[in-house]
């Protein structure tokens, strides 16, 4: 039956055509007409014009077009929209706020997926001070939690570029990284509790803020990281940390990759668990960003090799931990490590020196095509493996531009490859398998990983499995045993 | 084929006959000599005498008898014998230092399962500082990673009473607490690699030290906390902490439950991310340590309520954080939030205070039969829970004794009941299951954990079972997925 509604004069007739190519009209509508019951008048869009933002991701790498949005506004629509898509064996892709960068939240072209927008469902459900907890539905932004948590003297610490725009679903099945991970660990440290809608459209709710539970496997592990291809997370309980009173940013110059590992390591010995982040980036990436962003300036008055981003913060009260600093920077000026450091003396000053780490993605635009990898290496490996890639895809291809920037604390390099200055697009563009094959052939060799914190998505899934046969083998009896109609996000991070 | 090591002479009769009620004598001896062929000259037990010390557990709950004690000395030699043990269709129970309180490590009496013990494997394999980790075989005692981080100036910040004894291996199956978790998390935080035997006798292998890494479902997060039940840990990568420079340690005596959680958020706001336990014990409980240990004394001279104590370091050098402490309980002591306390003024004094909390458990013992539950609920309900709790139980066995302590920062409550000093132990005895009743129908309003440490073992699969069904479910889909023949440690966690 038509609701009020009205799908019918407003749906896409290509829609119609694609899905039906028959022409059975009337068996398409009847079931379009059964997936609107299920929701309400804002919850399903079909028109070409409403699903273009759905399939628009931030690379350009993946079109498609889906056989419609569902947005349900609460769990239990979500559960009757899978358990509809399980009887007629349709699949379904869901979606936070798309600033997915491996294709984890694309559909294919043929219409035959069915798109789950969790964005209607954004409410901090509650919070809870002395258990220093919220509950946040999956469509809340990741700044949305931040400021909840602010708004009670607490802190979510999961902070990435997008954090606008990314949500707390997407960046838990995602296990979203980010810059304070040092300190605060990934996207998986944080969360305490789950509620998920699973591929039968069961609803398995496990909310609760403990700190310690041992009764039985801990399903919520499975669920994170798996990039939507087990069960639909619909809400999380996130644990939160109370608000630093003393925060330091600097930035300091250093000759190579080895002086900086030789900090890293003073800095985690004299600072501790103050240490929120530590991250690096090529003068190359410097030079990108001055070009790209009007306001930046240079923090030196000459230039360096690389530059390295230090962030502490305690939420002892106090005026401690910039002379803890400022003597760990002594000793390595003195020492030669160093060759030059600035600190933050305001907030200002502070969001200036993470701006020049922040802009590097857009503004390696500036150098033409980029080709990206993120990946991580022990840390201790990380001079090693970055001198020796650079030097196999030097040789591989010439005037190739490494920009490869990232988080020093955590063996996270985003190793993007700007292209040659003399070198037309196209033809650096063919060059990616080569560079790939370069790259995560010594990943390999170094124990690294070929997806640190974006995921897997369509765009690694194949070279996870040519890499890691036995690891896939796995993930797939896993897949098999939860999602045994193959309807959850088919064909992402396994075959 | 017999070997030189000759079981012949040393086996005992009685497995023969057990194992072979219809005198097959021949036939058993042939299957135990390819199981010692696989195995070196000490990788084998099966007298009787040398039996004894992997079948007694801690509270003498379980009495079993295997088939063998499996002692493998390497990786392969494991794999071989899992391999070797899936043709016979032969179960296999893993065991690290068998300090496991559920039921977990043992087996049944009809000497049908294999005891695989990790004990031989105890070698640290490899530690780095700059990758501020370490490589340890699963026999490792916690003790033993606790002093080889200490070796090279860092820290394993899992400590448990029975650390001299518990393993690497068996902590991490268990996903083990204890003291430091409001800080450094359960075991599972620890772990940043795993290699692991699977079912069918494959080698999983992931030891890179990788602090970030999103290619594929994280296969080790299955593994933590499954008590041997989806594979058996052979290493694992452990994450290491820098060495504490500043220590505190303090008790102070409070009214209430209530109290002591207003404190905590104080003690949390104020200290951040120094602070590393904050413990709770009522007055029964310091009575029986006192009792029970002859150099303990009562830091305060009056007698009060409840007691927590605080512990919190720091990596950076200086002398802010007793200050930071004092100022913190100065304003409790004012507020009358705190009735007293006293501050450790050398490390001898905070051992003491340490050893307080620590000999709880033993010490009840003075007290008779203790009826015990680990359990825990949301940190904010903890006093409301412990007061209906105790309320209900009271009213149930008139004279019942609660000793109930644990770890107030994380919600994880020994729910501990004494014998009711007028009643006869066997009697107290009889009232365990409407005990269990009163506690887990509560633990469940409160969205609780009848399991925050211990594990489920068998002491608490059929309660699990019955309280999480759909858990339950989900729980044996992975089994099967993984362990298909149930020959992991059948019988415990799921059925």
């Amino acid at each position: 039956m038509l609701r009020d509604s009205g799908f019918g004069d407003e749906l896409d007739h290509s829609v119609v055509n694609l899905i039906c190519p028959f022409h059975e009209r009337l068996l398409c509508m009847c079931v379009i007409a059964q997936l609107q019951q299920l929701l309400d008048a804002d919850g399903l869009l079909l028109a070409t014009d409403d699903l273009a933002r759905y399939t628009q991701e931030p690379r350009h790498r993946y079109q498609g077009r889906p056989l419609a949005v569902a947005r349900p506004s609460n769990t239990g629509q979500l559960a009757e929209v899978v358990r509809w898509c399980r009887g007629q064996g349709i699949a379904m892709v869901a979606q936070g706020g798309h600033t997915g960068l491996v294709g984890g939240a694309a559909v294919p072209e043929d219409q035959s997926q069915l798109i789950v927008s969790m964005e209607r469902m954004r409410r901090i459900r509650s919070l809870d001070v002395a258990d220093a907890s919220l509950v946040a539905e999956a469509g809340c932004t990741l700044t949305a939690v931040q400021q909840a948590a602010l708004d009670h003297g607490l802190f979510y610490p999961v902070s990435l570029a997008s954090e606008g725009t990314a949500t707390i679903g997407g960046t838990i099945a995602t296990n979203a990284g980010g810059n304070l991970t040092i300190r605060h660990g990934n996207t998986r440290r944080q969360v305490l509790g789950l509620e998920v809608v699973l591929a039968d459209g069961r609803i398995y709710q496990d909310l609760s803020p403990l700190r310690k539970d041992n009764s039985g496997y801990d399903l919520k592990q499975w669920i994170i990281g798996s990039e939507g291809t087990l069960g639909i997370i619909t809400a999380a309980t996130l644990a939160l940390q109370p608000v630093a009173r003393q925060s330091v940013t600097a930035m300091v110059a250093v000759a190579n990759l080895e002086d900086g590992l030789a900090l890293l390591t003073q800095l985690r010995a004299g600072l501790g668990e103050t240490l929120s982040a530590c991250e690096f980036m090529p003068r190359l990436a410097m030079d990108f960003v001055l070009d790209h962003l009007p306001q930046a300036r240079d923090p030196f008055e000459r230039t360096h090799p690389w530059y390295v981003t230090v962030q502490a913060d305690t939420c002892v009260a106090g005026d401690w931990l910039e002379p803890a600093i400022l003597a760990i920077f002594s000793r390595a000026l003195d020492g030669g490590l160093v060759h030059d450091a600035v600190i933050a003396d305001s907030q200002a000053r502070a969001d200036a020196l993470w701006a020049l780490r922040e802009a590097i993605s857009p503004a390696q635009q500036t150098g033409g095509v980029s080709l990206k990898h993120d990946i991580a290496v022990p840390v201790s490996c990380i001079p090693e493996f970055v001198n020796r890639a650079t030097a196999e895809l030097e040789q591989a291809v010439a005037g190739i531009r490494p920009c490869i920037f990232g988080h020093l604390g955590d063996g996270n390099l985003h190793f993007n490859l700007s292209q040659p200055e003399a070198m037309p697009a196209e033809k650096f563009r063919a060059c990616e398998p080569l560079c790939n094959r370069i790259i995560f052939d010594l990943v390999r060799q170094y124990q690294g990983s070929i997806a640190a914190e974006h995921g897997i998505g369509q765009l690694r899934r194949d070279e996870l499995a040519t890499g890691q046969p036995l690891k896939v083998e796995l993930m797939k009896q896993i897949k098999t045993a939860l999602d045994p109609h193959n309807l959850l996000n088919p064909g992402k991070v396994v075959s």
